[in-house]
């Protein structure tokens, strides 16, 4: 492997298992804007025709046969299951059975409850994983299992690496919690609702072959539409595509730490002091513990202020439908949801709207939403004194997380904030230098934890409009001196081996950072 | 010019202004299938970035000059606003006085209200038209106005062409009855509401610049997302799209001809005797007054039998929504509305799905809707002996009326009907050949009119089906026997120069007739 300095001074590959790789070039240079474009997916079959074969088949292993699908191949799947997902298990175990080998799967993400596809990697069914890893498949590659070099992309990353010809798609396998046997589905209705099928949008486009595999069976036509039936050439029916109980939660927790309400609160508190605090604005929002309680604060000060958000954007939750409920915000946006209320909203709220992913954040599109929204906050597991932030690997180097839309967003809202603890267990949080950057400090405008806000030198307006405000605004190396001083220094090196197992695609397509081998 | 005889006889050219044509093979050969797929169009704009150009413009001709719309390009224009459009015209205006010559136009459709385009022919702005013609374009066309060969495509049909590249749309421009600043748009709300835009969606996919038009600007985000910001290049605000008294009818009526009536009723219960009327069903309506009366009809023959339907498919009217609240009919699939009361069920049902013209009819798809659908009703200008059907062209050559859906209905629906009078004005209807043909014969069922009901006789099953029915099921050749003594026998021929100036094509991309210029 060659290397070249990349635009923040990380050294990445310029070569990967054959394909060549463009260096990161700083946030909005996007030097493969101008690039080439893949064509949408052919139909070959077509058995909607008068006397033409039926599209619902026996089983997943007559889904497979029928699509073509061979060694070498690349499958797709979606994550709007989580961790209560059983579509990646049952496909890669059928195609085990089939002896199909070397296979390329491009998840939106992958979960704990995936691990089995760590036997499959040792088996050769998986040769490369391009997409999130969220814990055991994660660990494993860190260690080495992975013959090839996995590609971890953000939500607008994918779809762009499908749309611009990146990410081919030979076959993907859509979990559907309701779907007819044409293939109209959606993740609304049933015991598996998960809410927006907005993953799998793109992979619907572009996939050579596509198969929905439902456990809801429903009479045609399957409505609201998700996934038109123009784009699916295969249903399966199943007993269970996944676990309710993992799928959604009937509530999502707000954090109850006083410490994590402490940073939430004082990052709302920041937003209700800036400019873009105002009647008429959006905001995006996720799922954490910590991203809750901001919402929450937030919509507390609204109510105080007599100010209505236009939108929120996001992981929707019971927190954001209630302040739609109240009028507290307009509208919502939604490209996956997070609880049972979200997924109640969006099926009867005119103004919840579902968004696909590309419409949330493909950069390489005429216009993403998260790229004229006024706030983002979001988490880290580290960020730095640059303030780039890594939200993939821990201190010891271990890949453990997905990028999920963190650079997407950052990059896009004009007041982009990482609310964080400074510390975690005595670990550092905030770095002389991260341990891997999925997305670049110039885009991060604002860091907030327990030990003060920190402005990015480079927002010289937000610094100019903070003067004099009785916020714990600092400077960045001050609260990382006095991070240090309390947990004991930066810590330990990674003992890494010297071989790159992942690559951390920023959403242009450039390879912002490389993840190391973790010596056993 | 050569010609060739195609698979049921007509002689059509292998070649028009450069473009090499391939005949029509039978309505399931689609010789065509395999061929190419256009990419859908790069995004080189992106003002959506941190400090970037905002898209909303000043007016129409900033538009066109930031989209480097300039001689021998396409542009094209939905008919959602039908008769009340002013937007065709506008751009074309705009065109001519920015001195813009040679522009192939491409809308769905053109109503009378788009009689300016003559002007612009005469003028040099437009040298080709790809798509609908209603009236007095048509008209101008036939008498040979156009220095090009005009082609006319099924709804189906033009979104395949755009899909496989043989229409490629420089830009776009869509009448938006709302939308924002950023692009999102969708036809619900406002003074210009039509319902959904779903004949503009394949135009923002694979446009090079779309551009929206609206005169009801809205905050960010427009909800629901029809069209959506990620495939918008800029957006103007106009003062009036449209006359709404043209767009929409409050009601839509039905036939009071006693005739019609009879021949409606007839229709209907022909249906009711059918193999496909049964619980579960769907069905495709029109607007047409003969189809509001057969569906009226309908719902009260389910209501009597205790039949539901499980969906109507087609353009959605009062009639269709008032069976959707009765519950005689669970689900509709929305391609256009015809009246105010379908725009409210449009944004309140949510049991009435807006589907796009690609789901609609396009047939080089993994499935659209009108390919699995029981029973679709439509009518026709001329039928034939053969079954053919004409609904373009009147007896005279005169070309004045589009193709609409019909040859994708009539493919698709197993059970296709064509309702109509025997004669108009004692010109026959039911003829020894169709003027032009539209819909081959092979995908007509049956022929309903006042002097009784002609099955095809390739529907062995249907005759077979319907052996000792009261109704009055005859051969075509005796109602075609008895039309003629009415009305005096085939009208006579029309009186044509030696050019062809319009070309008819299936929906599979395949020619399947010719319209040559009528003598002035």
């Amino acid at each position: 492997m060659e290397f070249v300095k990349n635009a923040i001074g990380r050294e990445v590959p310029t070569e990967a298992d054959g394909r060549v790789l463009t260096p990161f070039q700083g946030a909005f240079a996007d030097p493969l804007r101008e690039g080439k474009r893949a064509t949408p997916s052919r139909p070959h079959s077509h058995p909607e025709h008068k006397g033409g074969e039926r599209k619902l088949l026996a089983n997943i292993k007559e889904a497979i046969a029928k699509t073509g699908l061979r060694d070498g191949m690349t499958i797709s799947f979606h994550h709007h299951l989580r961790n209560g997902d059983y579509v990646v298990n049952m496909v890669l175990e059928a195609c085990a059975e089939m002896g199909i080998k070397d296979l390329t799967i491009a998840p939106s993400a992958l979960f704990p409850v995936h691990s089995p596809v760590i036997d499959h990697i040792k088996n050769g069914v998986v040769r490369n994983i391009q997409g999130s890893m969220n814990g055991p498949v994660g660990a494993f590659v860190s260690k080495g299992g992975l013959p090839t070099t996995a590609i971890l992309r953000s939500h607008g990353g994918r779809v762009r690496a499908i749309e611009d010809g990146d990410l081919h798609i030979d076959v993907a396998f859509c979990a559907a919690p309701c779907a007819d046997d044409f293939g109209n589905a959606n993740g609304l209705h049933g015991t598996s609702a998960c809410g927006p099928l907005g993953y799998m949008q793109i992979d619907s486009q572009y996939a050579d072959k596509f198969v929905v595999i439902t456990d809801n069976l429903v009479s045609f036509p399957c409505i609201p539409i998700d996934i038109p039936s123009t784009h699916v050439d295969y249903v399966v029916e199943v007993d269970k595509i996944g676990d309710p109980s993992q799928i959604v939660s009937g509530t999502t927790r707000i954090t109850n730490s006083p410490g994590r309400l402490y940073i939430a609160k004082l990052a709302a508190e920041f937003i209700r002091k800036s400019p873009y605090y105002r009647d008429g604005w959006g905001f995006q929002t996720g799922a954490g513990g910590i991203s809750l309680a901001v919402t929450k604060f937030l919509g507390d000060f609204m109510r105080e202020d007599g100010i209505n958000a236009e939108y929120i954007n996001g992981g929707i939750t019971k927190f954001a439908v209630d302040l739609l409920h109240e009028g507290i915000t307009k509208k919502l946006l939604d490209g996956q949801v997070f609880d049972t209320a979200a997924i109640a909203s969006l099926r009867d709220d005119p103004m919840h709207q579902q968004i696909n992913l590309g419409m949330y954040a493909n950069m390489h599109s005429k216009g993403c939403m998260v790229n004229v929204q006024d706030v983002g906050f979001l988490g880290a597991t580290e960020v730095d004194v640059d303030f780039h932030v890594n939200v993939n690997t821990h201190s010891d180097g271990m890949l453990l997380h997905g990028i999920g839309g963190h650079s997407d967003v950052s990059a896009g809202a004009k007041l982009s904030m990482m609310i964080i603890p400074a510390y975690r267990k005595r670990i550092p949080v905030i770095r002389e230098s991260v341990t891997t950057v999925t997305t670049p400090g110039e885009t991060v405008d604002v860091i907030v934890c327990d030990l003060g806000i920190a402005i990015n030198p480079l927002r010289e307006d937000l610094i100019e409009h903070f003067k004099g405000s009785k916020l714990p605004i600092r400077d960045i190396r001050d609260i990382k001196r006095e991070v240090d001083e309390i947990t004991g220094g930066e810590p330990e090196q990674p003992k890494l081996a010297d071989r790159v197992i992942a690559l951390i695609e920023y959403r242009d397509g450039t390879i912002i950072d490389k993840v190391m081998q973790v010596k056993r």
